[in-house]
């Protein structure tokens, strides 16, 4: 289910006979020897009824096609270059692909072929007649997927997937196709590495060394001395936090397990992020002995509650090691108060980790940084630049304010992985101060968008999202058939509110009108997705039935885009 | 450092003057409030003497250059393409890429520019007479990068990377630039999305249900039943599999803590993978009750071995939990025999697992395949796609036998990330699963390549890699001056081997010997890196001084590469 991806989206009028139900041969329909020259891995993008054909007339078929459609130089500039309806190659085999002899031709022009078809489908994302997904059920999609076939049915990967780039998809903390950023990413899927050693990533195992020290500078730890690394998320970050500080007091518990150490206890606000009880279960902790901390109304930790608990917990003889203060929590937004949050800690001999991940790009902006104050004094800090810095997904930095606990919690020293006795100055290896072998190179996209835009183009793109969710805020605050989950403006780009449908606006505040409204946002949901012209989240949220969870981290996104979300959520939603 | 990003590799005769050493302000060279209609945050890509230009200027200058160089009609098929030696960016600012006003034409041009120097250096990496690196010591890269700043000189990212794709590299154990695994990259950078819900990836959600139901069903696993994820590589699949184990074990680990358990143990062979060791510490267990097994002279397991310590551990009162039987070990390539060790696994009631990220791929050949039997008997695999099977990085998955232990070991069933009131059949949201909270989409490259070869492909490249290390082996064994670590033909494509130069050959069998030995490897591989010809990896393992490790896992490469390996070993080593 997949030549479709080499389609243009829509065209679906070459529709293969369904899938055979007899079982599959492991080998595909295939049956001949490995070395038989037999035309069973021929490149399954589109299995049309062409049988072999000869080589040369594959090459002249391109060739007619490259000089009627793509690229065109008669056509560069306008949007002749997108008319072609469908990309056929049927004829072309994997194997006369580079490394094939000769095979540099086809390569060259399978990968042009590509690049039209993605631009085809970038040029989409950016267009607002285009709708932000074309939903369909598991089912029916698995309908031309299933068996693994290859006879199967045209699909469309790109037609079925979701433009997360659209202006109008406000449905995660991560939106937006930065395009500086994407062609980073083609260039590193290009170089092929990973940033294990020096050896065989200098370039990036030193951009990434830059970059973590430009971001320490930001969070304010002087001369921008420290510790990190990047990782595969905010969640391998955090736990990432959690494991530094358990080596940081206790690092017999890497020898000895966790038998070694006290019962040891972890805090973390009711509204933070799910991952650092994921941590607590993962690393040995057990979820019991991570503590929430009661917020205020607006999802913020209070301090006070965060010493009582502490006391509480040394008087049962527990241990308190771990304290995690959020820099934006993933539905309200809210930002805990760090600096008092930092007094406790420093008081307590508690390791302060901040989880900014969605809002540790506000350190960008001279006019937002306030809100993580005292963000220097953490002694770690989780950073996704992949949220709401734009850059595409996955880049996420943990950073560690004392060097060396890192390399000292995970290095396992292994000769036959690191060796010493190399001829460049193998401090460089950075390997084996993580919990991964292999790492995929997530820093040139960033720092490609660094260097592009500078500090002032992440500052200005962070300002102006904050101001359209102003601009929401500020429009629905007051708005008949509209009631906000907290009040005051929001921290970050979260706006969180209720529809309430005119069928509701009525009824007493009773356990009743709670219930019906609780199943608004889904189904307005439900109808926004089947429309497929917009996306914004909702859930609920401790006693707080389902309400709609607004973010703006979409560089395409403007005012006419969140005038658009209030008349379609009314729209939808006004016969419920 | 990143102009050179988008120059043709060589191209240095436009370097700036050296960085200044003032301290960088923070938002760069410019100190114009964000609203400015500044120049600051001009695309940084090449930092020529332009001011400001107009913005019709910049578009006709990129139509004449598309019409004189770029992908032009007349020169298709013939190297002309190739001839532009400088890409100039200097007048394209970030800002007017989309989502700008009109910035549709310059975004397609600028990624068709990127692209014309993406296919020029795939071209170059499959040229023999291309280098496989032009190594530069950290000091010497890091002069051009250092201070992150945009008026840095030029650098080139792909110029002093590693060529992991070109076919004299042999250093990893993935290697190799597969082109339709990286046209799938492209496309999964472009959609920008990730595995979290059904919502935001459907189509990538299911190809990944389907594709580990059919690496199950290779594996031997009843109709493919049992669950898996993708994982961020091969030990993350790992640490998967520990925590899995001891979920089914003691469940109430996840809320208790290791204090709910007794002491557990683990085993692995002293030849495994150090991610074994990384997750005995990160879970909490400690490495020393990670008990290392005995092997063979080939590496393997001695079963006899295990048994005892598993006997010994419980005489102990440890409770032994888990064994790792490796399916092709890093350094030696060798296969744990899997039945014997599945035996006493089901004698004793210990979790099997099977790592298999290296040896996995072999279960594609039919000829192969059966080095692994018995890996049925295991309750969980780790098997990388991107090593043996060419994928591009990173693509690593972990399957698990039995259903519904990864979702009880990992899920935390946070309400406002996972709504169970959605349209659609929210069992398909996997995001609960992971220890990972976004995560990236690693399943297309790796079924388009599944499409466009067929098993059958895989099949032909694994058996052809394996029958070109054993042409080495050939070779070499009684070849004067190597001496092979181990005696027999390897059962993976690792050749392990020392070279002993002209020297060294009359010396008897002393101490003397071995500690000269020692430094014979690395000195040739410090000058073959200088020299940029070709790469293969050296290392210690247990009592055995340095030697260097053979690895193919390259589909470029032929007996041609493996002969010019052993002539620039032998020319660079035989005067040591």
């Amino acid at each position: 289910g997949w030549s479709l991806v080499l389609m243009s989206p829509g065209t679906t009028s070459h529709r293969d006979p369904p899938p055979p139900t007899t079982p599959l041969n492991m080998y595909g329909k295939c049956n001949h020897p490995p070395d038989s020259s037999s035309s069973c891995n021929r490149l399954g993008f589109l299995q049309k009824n062409n049988s072999l054909e000869e080589r040369s007339r594959i090459v002249s078929s391109f060739k007619e096609r490259a000089a009627k459609n793509l690229l065109s130089c008669d056509n560069i500039g306008g949007d002749a270059r997108f008319r072609r309806t469908e990309t056929d190659f049927s004829n072309l085999f994997a194997r006369d692909l580079l490394p094939a002899k000769n095979g540099e031709e086809q390569t060259i022009q399978f990968l042009l072929e590509v690049v039209e078809i993605l631009t085809n489908y970038i040029r989409k994302t950016f267009d607002r007649s285009t709708k932000v997904l074309d939903f369909h059920h598991p089912h029916q999609l698995l309908e031309g997927m299933e068996g693994f076939n290859l006879e199967l049915s045209d699909q469309d990967t790109l037609k079925y997937g979701v433009r997360t780039g659209h202006p109008r998809f406000f449905n995660q903390l991560s939106t937006g196709l930065d395009i500086v950023g994407l062609a980073g990413e083609w260039l590193t899927s290009t170089a092929n590495t990973n940033m294990f050693t020096y050896e065989i990533a200098p370039v990036f195992v030193l951009m990434e060394q830059l970059t973590l020290k430009k971001m320490r500078e930001i969070i304010g730890w002087p001369d921008g001395e420290g510790d990190g690394i990047f990782s595969p998320g905010g969640a391998i970050s955090n736990m990432y936090s959690v494991m530094i500080a358990r080596y940081k007091f206790f690092p017999e518990v890497k020898t000895k397990g966790m038998a070694a150490a006290p019962r040891l206890v972890l805090f973390t606000s009711e509204h933070s992020h799910y991952s650092i009880k994921k941590a607590s279960a993962a690393l040995g902790f057990g979820t019991e002995n991570l503590i929430l901390l009661n917020t205020d109304e607006r999802g913020r930790v209070i301090p006070a509650d965060l010493e009582a608990k502490v006391i509480e917990a040394k008087q049962k003889g527990y241990v308190p090691m771990f304290v995690n203060a959020t820099a934006g929590t993933t539905v309200y937004g809210a930002f805990d108060p760090i600096n008092e949050i930092a007094d406790i800690c420093e008081k307590y001999n508690i390791w302060l980790h901040v989880d900014g991940a969605w809002g540790g790009g506000l350190l960008m902006s001279r006019k937002h940084r306030h809100k993580l104050n005292g963000v220097e004094r953490a002694n770690s800090v989780t950073w996704n630049p992949h949220k709401m810095m734009g850059v595409p997904l996955q880049c996420s930095a943990i950073l560690v304010r004392e060097r060396g606990l890192l390399q000292g919690c995970n290095s396992m020293c292994a000769g036959y992985l690191f060796q010493p006795d190399k001829q460049y100055d193998v401090t460089y290896d950075t390997g084996d101060k993580a919990i991964q072998c292999g790492r995929h190179v997530d820093i040139f996209k960033f720092w490609l968008m660094w260097k592009a835009k500078g500090t002032i183009g992440f500052e200005q793109h962070i300002d102006k999202c904050l101001d359209l969710s102003a601009y929401l805020y500020n429009k629905i605050k007051n708005r008949e058939g509209y009631e906000m989950v907290f009040n005051g403006e929001p921290q970050h780009t979260n706006v969180c509110f209720w529809y309430i449908p005119p069928s509701l606006r009525g009824l007493p505040d009773s356990e009743e009108r709670w219930e019906r409204l609780h199943k608004v946002a889904p189904k307005i949901k439900a109808m926004m997705m089947e429309s497929g012209t917009t996306m914004v989240g909702y859930q609920p949220q401790g006693d707080k039935v389902n309400f709609f969870r607004m973010v703006i981290s979409n560089p395409a996104a403007t005012r006419s885009d969140i005038d658009f979300l209030t008349e379609e959520i009314e729209r939808l939603g006004h016969d419920l």
